[in-house]
């Protein structure tokens, strides 16, 4: 072939070609209203699936669902000052209720007394119903989820990666200690590595954030880290421990068995859709999308192949015998009898990133097979009809661990653990992306003057690791390990 | 017992008690943000049934599921003027997208050139990526569904029947022309139709709009109408056909077969939490919520009793045992050990409007049996444990029907068909809410000065009815039968 599907492509110009894989794959697009996307059937299919399965295991761990308002009163954002800080400078402000006409053109009007801002994350609008629901410690743990859209100004949007408005799921709890809050934070992260590696097929490294790269307001926050392809960190979710912060400024106080009126320990824990972005970013190549089967809204398209108008009826038929075979299993399937050339057919599925195409042709016909062809390696295998169900299974399964394999080498492939000083560090990112894991002193001013001229962020603390040696900084005794990236 | 739970009751006042079914059953609560509520996990839950009875029909009509901005600029709302009129007066408009911190408080800074509309619905921003996607008859039609959360700014806001913010399902379609429209239209009714009655027991009247009740910029509107226990209509879903109001708007234009570019034929149709409301008002009673057993999030609750603490154990241990019979249906079930004051608790579960409580006690261990309390009729059956799967499915049916009957009964009895002049219509109503029914001349302009002071609408013009004599009104022939009534 040697031609590409998608141009650029990865070598040439990444970004560029992330572009171009979410156009080509017909997953989203920009609108006119700036910042935010149309999702499309094929990218909202990606995202009800990974809603799916992540609520699914958010509601076998005994959380429940529920609805906040969209908007938040500006008060209730200048309680908790620190949160404030980091968060609300970009948001979209609500100032007026109501439109009037006026020679043909719209004119706000109706200008209500306090602002409202259109939610960026829900704290402090939940804080406030937990006050009110939160009395005793039998009313303790309250968990609950919320399933939303969110706006935080951007003011370079990219398509899933940063976009004004976003979905994403908010999991807000209250405890009654730090023991009960952590084990939430916890249970969360352990949802999340789950569904991210088992279903997006993206490994992750778990870790706590340096204080710096702190949510806004929490006391600890945890993170998955992915690489991408081109080396880069994505944050696939985090996890906050928010102390007693957001309780103290929301009133949250129950009645403990001693007795007392105490503040509650609350959590928050988050992912959004740009995990689509890590998804595509993780798998994707040169032909365009690369979906791992379990979250792919469709697994396999039946494409039937008629070269001659006379063999239509034969074929078809035969398309309908595979069609039949596919309804007996769990395969999440489609027949394409969309009537446009053969070759555009099937440009279109693979940069679509459908694991498996299933052609039927004249010739299959006569010999009981089906030709089946895989995303992930582009092999073509010849199957006989009887085997379809089998092969089909199997194959789905390979290519799920086949995706997620090929990302762990990638991640570990550039994860770099022999950098010993400023020098081969600076050295290392002058003509390298990729992860460095190096022990780190936690000296959070040193390390700001450091990175940032680099563009390079801690992207986190990994649990389980212990620092060997000194901080390959500021040489002074490493308190942990820290991986530095640049990252999305 | 004498006393209700709810207090008032639906005879003493209507509108409080159902207030006070809302807060005693859980489902919900204000916000403190004007007109927005906070939907509660047990009425979370009923949305999410209700959505997702909804999804799976939407899908298996062939409609794909899409994600559109939550904006919408001010100018795409002046494009469409008959909507603006009809719509876009109350909304809530962002103006600023930036907060500044000044002497400890935030002051909405960065003002948009344009102002943005929170949608109220989202005809004008879909119809702008339509007329991207459409460009020949081979693109349509083109069917999408969203699930969004949408604002329109309410003066006097009642808790899902009439909130700022509320969530709902927008169909919006493109055809080819009026009869593939119209088909459309039809598949969203039957669609409606189906899960209203079947899922949430609510028979519902179809009929089309007069003029004067149509969507702003629809062609025709046809409605789904359903009767509250106080006689009043609720409109419990809508779908309509727009002609090519909204495409010659957002210019939706195709090249048809003939070779020509002429404008496409859309729809839209929607359903909201709204329902909910409906359902509440529909079937509960004096001790407040009633729940169809096919909406409910729970559908049945184990109830162990414990008067005496050494009984514990054993208690537990057989209320284990009807846990793991239950585990083998599909019923939707919880145990509830909490340890509050056993008559409190199932107090509790009534005014949730739970289906069936099984009481699990230290004779029912001796005897081998439970006792099921059914929600609908207060029985109290006891049966062997051994049946206890059959049972619980056979009851689950009855109380479903017999509710969905029991409002059949409602709707019927409160349809009046002999009224025959103004004078009569007119005592109808001084006395009696309800629907009436007779013929009508359709004419717009006298039937608005009847009605208004009567504070009455026209319902709709349910189908399949053929006038017989004059118009009630206006003793001119009649055109159409049509349904008056008070409405929610």
């Amino acid at each position: 072939m040697g031609k590409t599907a998608i141009t650029p492509t990865r070598a040439e110009n990444f970004p560029e070609w992330y572009q171009q894989v979410v156009k080509a794959s017909d997953i989203a697009e920009t609108s006119d209203v700036r910042g935010c996307m149309v999702i499309k059937p094929w990218g909202f299919g990606i995202w009800e699936n990974l809603k799916s399965e992540l609520d699914k295991r958010i509601k076998a761990s005994g959380v429940e669902n529920a609805y906040f308002p969209l908007f938040i009163p500006l008060s209730y954002l200048e309680k908790e000052a620190k949160h404030v800080d980091g968060f609300a400078k970009e948001c979209a402000v609500v100032t007026h209720h109501r439109l009037e006409e006026k020679d043909g053109k719209l004119i706000p009007t109706g200008k209500l007394q306090e602002p409202l801002i259109v939610r960026p994350t829900s704290e402090t609008i939940i804080g406030e119903s937990f006050s009110k629901w939160v009395k005793s410690y039998r009313d303790l743990p309250l968990r609950i989820n919320q399933w939303a859209n969110v706006v935080r100004w951007e003011m370079r949007p990219r398509l899933f990666l940063r976009t004004a408005e976003f979905l994403w799921q908010e999991g807000h709890t209250v405890h009654e200690n730090l023991e009960d809050a952590m084990l939430q934070v916890e249970d969360a992260l352990r949802i999340y590595k789950e569904v991210v590696e088992e279903i997006l097929a993206v490994p992750v490294i778990i870790g706590e954030k340096s204080e710096a790269e702190r949510f806004p307001g929490a006391v600890k926050t945890y993170s998955l880290e992915a690489m991408m392809q081109d080396g880069k960190a994505l944050q696939a979710g985090t996890s906050h421990y928010l102390g007693t912060n957001f309780s103290e400024a929301a009133n949250i106080k129950f009645l403990n068995k001693e007795g007392e009126h105490v503040l509650a320990h609350t959590t928050s824990w988050g992912v959004s859709t740009r995990l689509i972005g890590a998804l595509i970013m993780t798998h994707s190549d040169d032909d365009g999308l690369r979906l791992p089967p379990k979250i792919a809204p469709k697994q396999a398209v039946i494409l039937p192949v008629i070269p001659k108008e006379n063999q239509r009826e034969k074929v078809l038929e035969y398309a309908n015998l595979v069609n039949e075979k596919l309804s007996k299993t769990n395969i999440r399937f489609t027949t394409d009898n969309r009537d446009i050339r053969g070759g555009d057919k099937k440009w279109q599925w693979i940069k679509k990133g459908i694991p498996l195409m299933i052609e039927v042709g004249p010739r299959d016909v006569e010999s009981n097979n089906v030709m089946i062809a895989r995303r992930d390696t582009g092999e073509k295998i010849k199957v006989s009809i009887d085997d379809i169900q089998t092969t089909c299974e199997k194959l789905l399964e390979e290519i799920q661990n086949n995706y997620f394999n090929q990302a762990k080498s990638n991640l570990e492939s550039n994860t770099i653990k022999n950098i010993s000083n400023l020098e081969e560090f600076k050295d290392y990112f002058s003509k390298n992306t990729g992860f460095v894991q190096a022990p780190w002193s936690e000296d959070e001013k040193e390390i700001e003057k450091i990175l940032k001229p680099l563009k390079i962020t801690v992207r986190c603390l990994p649990r389980g690791l212990k620092p060997e040696g000194n901080c390959i900084f500021t040489s002074k005794p490493a308190k942990s390990v820290a991986i530095f990236a640049k990252a999305y």
